[in-house]
């Protein structure tokens, strides 16, 4: 829909109410275009249609982004937003070992949000579905008192050989993780001290040039299907994966659980990228916390059989930063500086926003 | 969670917080039962693992329920509400002729909800899974700044020869629906009444007791699962078919327009239940136009070919009430006055809200 200009130049924005749930969902949806043909049916009726195929096991993953919990439009772009939802959600298919075919994405917005905007936003979700290569294939669309809620359900699929959960690392497994980490919680805190400078004094101008790493990382992350691709050309299964969105600690600690494994990781080794180091010096925090326990990087954590390690060890982007040891030894940091510590598996808790 | 009773005798709730996300959906599941050999895997990952059946197409479907907008936690007790939200994604499967098999259920709360009420919810679910035979395989959990979002993707599947969509009607076509009409709609105007007569004078009793029918349609529906399965017995396949959230009117208007063909329903077959008839004329309202135009009955609208008519027309519960004609003559309602009259698809605009 294009903007229409008033009398006064000023753009004119369509109230949502104006095309009602059906017209918004079709207005919003006429660009979506359709990747699989196991897609039989899309958007359009009570339920979506999938052809199965009987050598694959189906994969289904779901998340939900609350506005002022999990994003805040002062800073983040609507069709960002749209981007991150759809990647947030088929990082998780990855994190299987899976490919992600087909998204569904309900949204409850408030009366503030015009069509435009709404526009914008499916903008961000048709780009992240090219992208990833999925089918957009239902969802809902329904009013909210307050703010916006996005839920995406994202489905994929995967040979039973080659699936991969948090189970199965074992003594002597090396640990990876596909790139750096700390730079999306950097990104926010540059945001977050933006806006307080912002609201402190409208008429400043921000320069945010020397911080796009860290930005980009924030506003608009990528899920490693690389990753993945990498893996099924090198014949490469890890023994256990798992994406890191709410930090490295609590991540690994979710592998050491379900796994019923120990772990220790050499500080040395985690890989933080400069722009990052020099943002956590700037903002006084440690880097290697930040890499620790900053949310959001979603990178891909995972463990190698040593017999597997000359596989992944010339992969780009791969970093080997420690191995699992016996549950009794605990999840350890091996400082740089020749000490251990307990590692806290502090991640990203929702609850005691 | 056993409530504790405090020195005073009062029950003492449990802060959300004291468990954390990950805490809370342990909690939260561990009654979870699975029922199908399919769901290789459930919740505790990254994502759920189903297995296809190549003989099967799988169907998907997706709903959002806000507080304030779909739901009063003042006269919806949490349990139902459970039961509800599982119900409403239910129905849009059955709704395809197909069965649900798993759900993945993701909710925002904010701080006000403890771990008591949360397992109300849960109860509600649970009682749901059970019913309709399907298995809570994931989700979501996180905090919200007001209110609670529930976000609930059904998956099923069904035989690619029973797939029943909205476009199959053909002019001649007899149009059925599984159920009396309007008893939810009645029910909403009952509790929105009392909520009023409560906030005027907190010490009044309501008297409920005659209104059970319309009460139980709109806080405790159910979703048509016997009429899929009288469908299959009788070997008959609907030529179209969708479920009534939001009205017959609005419905009918889905098929007329998916299908390219209007339609005509006579006035006198459509079911209304007596304790409808007198709740509507109560209210002062057209038992009719509550048939039409209020939502939430959750029947099957569905047509039927003119020599299967034999099929359906001794299944228990099943109305015809009109026909399918021509798209040039339009979606009309003949009056048991004789008149004729245009009928308007209101449906529930929930952006007028």
């Amino acid at each position: 829909m294009a903007n229409e200009k008033t009398e006064q130049g000023k753009v004119k924005f369509t109230d949502v109410n104006s095309l009602g749930e059906f017209g918004l969902i079709k207005h919003l949806t006429k660009n979506i275009e359709l990747y699989h043909d196991s897609t039989i049916m899309g958007i359009g009726d009570d339920a979506a249609v999938i052809a199965s195929d009987a050598t694959m096991l189906t994969v289904v993953s779901t998340d939900m982004l609350v506005e002022g919990i999990h994003f805040d439009l002062m800073y983040s772009p609507l069709k960002h937003l749209g981007y991150k939802s759809v990647v947030v959600n088929v990082s998780d298919i990855y994190a299987m070992n899976a490919t992600p075919k087909q998204i569904t994405v309900s949204i409850a917005i408030s009366n503030k949000y015009s069509v435009e905007a709404m526009d914008e936003l499916y903008e961000g979700i048709r780009m992240a579905c090219e992208r990833y290569n999925v089918d957009l294939i239902g969802g809902d669309m329904t009013s909210s008192p307050k703010g916006m809620t996005i839920s995406i359900t994202a489905i994929g699929e995967a040979s039973k050989e080659k699936i991969v959960t948090r189970k199965g690392a074992s003594v002597g497994d090396i640990i990876c993780v596909s790139g750096q980490l700390g730079g999306a919680y950097l990104g926010l805190q540059i945001l977050e001290r933006e806006k307080q400078l912002f609201l402190d004094d409208p008429d400043i101008q921000p320069d945010l040039d020397e911080q796009k790493y860290a930005l980009g990382k924030q506003l608009k992350p990528e899920a490693r299907k690389d990753m993945i691709e990498f893996f099924e050309k090198k014949e490469f299964v890890p023994s256990s994966m798992i994406d890191i969105s709410d930090g490295l600690a609590s991540e690994l600690f979710h592998i050491c659980e379900a796994s019923n494994v120990g772990a220790y990781l050499e500080e040395g080794k985690i890989p933080i990228n400069q722009e990052s180091e020099l943002l956590a010096l700037k903002f006084r925090l440690d880097p290697t916390t930040c890499a620790l326990n900053g949310g959001e990087d979603y990178e891909l954590l995972f463990t190698v059989k040593p017999e597997d390690l000359e596989k992944v060890r010339l992969m780009p982007s791969v970093y080997i930063i420690g191995e699992i040891v016996e549950r009794k030894d605990g999840v350890k940091l091996h400082t740089t500086g020749g000490n251990i510590h307990d590692i806290k598996a502090q991640g990203w808790n929702h609850f005691e926003g």
